[in-house]
């Protein structure tokens, strides 16, 4: 570990909340100066408990992250977010208005609010992702909240192995969207019917029930919750659903959500680095760049151009 | 190639759409017959314009798709479709509502029409997705239309490389469905502003100008055209912004289209590949499984962990 990653690990370690944040900046940028920090801080990291909040677009999940920072706060606890965004190259950042709303917290010293970018390749939020909650976990916040977007694999990778699994949910969207939360149904601890006082409440419940009973029988079957977040309204209910799943779920079902998360990560990471690898490597006279022109011309296809690499790799024992 | 391989490439390539079927259900496994069959059937490949059509959830995608088959179709052109949707363990495949629609075209033996299911690994879901439009472009369909829901890196991803992006945009929606747009507003080619009968559109539209006035000035700006697509309005207007499009972009353009194609499923197919060979050959004694355990229990962390692999492995000039 070089010095300088010492110096910023002490500091955020010591709870220097400026240290933290160029701490994210620098897992998110996924040099080395990020992974030498990472492993300076990981053996501080693992003890906080992570939420993870998803849902289709306008479910209001950013407003119930908001509601539940205010709730954790009341009880004492420092409480860390890690927000990912969808990101425009025309804004420079993430344009959610909601964010905006939480800025409420932002004078917080208790209350640590990080958004993501979702740009970059295949697997690097992810990895950036869980970065984050790890310097935020050895920052000691605790609980860590991390709200996506519920669409695409790579957001529900992020939130899937969070300790405890929120799906947001909202009465009266379209089929088109109602398809999306399919996708995410299948990795809820808990199910949240946020906007509850909208017409169509009740069916989305019976709805939701009907689906749960054609699940895996072997199961606990997820409670299902109402919110009126904008009003605050079950929000109390939530938290202490939230903390008995994880009662319930007990140590063994937490120590296998970290296994997971251990196995995603070590994945991702060693998938970025091994490519970096190949793609500086292992293509040969032409490199990279004639294996695509080949392909681009029907000379050669993508298969037998990867087998071609795949031949010239060794793994010794 | 083996046997098997050869005679269902040839079924393919002389119009027989059963074999299609089964040869795309191959790519979609993911084994050894899957990559026989692309290698055989790659160099027919190559001929066909891809189109790629994606928006958030509920912006009527696959209602234009539709109305763009009809256009094709009317234009005496074999139209196939890839649809990319969010599927569930519940219900064991696409829920779509939209995709029966579509059913009118099913009896047409000049329109193939296929499913991905947005499950499996990262990158997997792009792979197949690519390959499918490789053996529908060797059965000689042409054009292709791509259709994903716009939201998620992979599924950014599979469209980002048509050779035109339609990016479909929908007035009234609320801010979180905007940001979801912003990621995929910079790799539009065309606009479309569908369901552009409901209050919003003027206002959309000039949203939508303005943000285009904040982008690249060195790119053509990109057009906007209006469809109302369940009435059929502004579809032909939508086929000849397509081809003016694919016109004045020129053939370097489309060169370069491809050519970031082949490099996108390059990567994916020899990331795949590599992952499973480190997998069972990389970690050493104790495997894959201590390494997570390790990491799991703060004994290492990812990037050691990772580091450890690399170190094992060699890449021949």
């Amino acid at each position: 570990v070089s010095t300088d990653a010492a110096t910023l690990a002490e500091r955020l370690l010591s709870g220097d909340r400026r240290a933290l944040a160029r701490a994210i900046t620098q897992v998110e940028q996924d040099g080395p100066a990020g992974a030498e920090l990472l492993r300076a801080v990981y053996p501080q990291s693992g003890g906080a408990t992570v939420i993870g909040i998803t849902g289709a677009p306008g479910s209001g999940k950013s407003s119930l992250v908001d509601r539940l920072i205010g709730a954790y706060r009341a009880k004492g606890r420092r409480v860390g977010v890690v927000a990912v965004d969808p990101s425009s190259a025309f804004s420079g950042g993430a344009i959610l208005g909601d964010r905006v709303r939480m800025q409420q917290h932002a004078t917080d010293p208790d209350v640590f609010i990080r958004s993501m970018a979702t740009r970059g390749h295949l697997g690097g939020l992810s990895r950036a992702t869980n970065d984050a909650v790890d310097l935020l976990d050895a920052a000691r916040y605790d609980p860590l909240l991390v709200e996506t977007v519920g669409v695409g694999q790579d957001e529900v990778e992020i939130v899937r192995t969070a300790d405890c699994v929120v799906v947001v949910l909202v009465p009266g969207m379209g089929d088109d969207v109602q398809a999306i939360k399919a996708g995410i149904l299948e990795i809820a601890d808990l199910y949240v019917i946020n906007k509850a006082d909208r017409e169509g409440a009740d069916r989305l419940q019976t709805d939701l029930e009907q689906m749960l009973t054609l699940g895996p029988k072997t199961a606990a079957r997820p409670a299902i919750l109402r919110t009126v977040a904008v009003r605050g309204e079950g929000i109390d209910g939530l938290v202490a659903a939230i903390a008995a799943w994880l009662e319930q779920s007990g140590p063994a079902r937490r120590a296998e959500r970290r296994r997971e998360r251990a196995a995603s990560r070590l994945l991702a990471v060693l998938g970025e680095r091994v490519m970096a690898r190949l793609l500086a490597e292992g293509f040969g006279a032409g490199g990279f760049e004639l294996a695509v022109q080949r392909i681009a011309e029907r000379e050669t296809d993508p298969y037998s151009a990867a087998r071609a690499v795949l031949d010239r790799l060794e793994v010794s024992p």
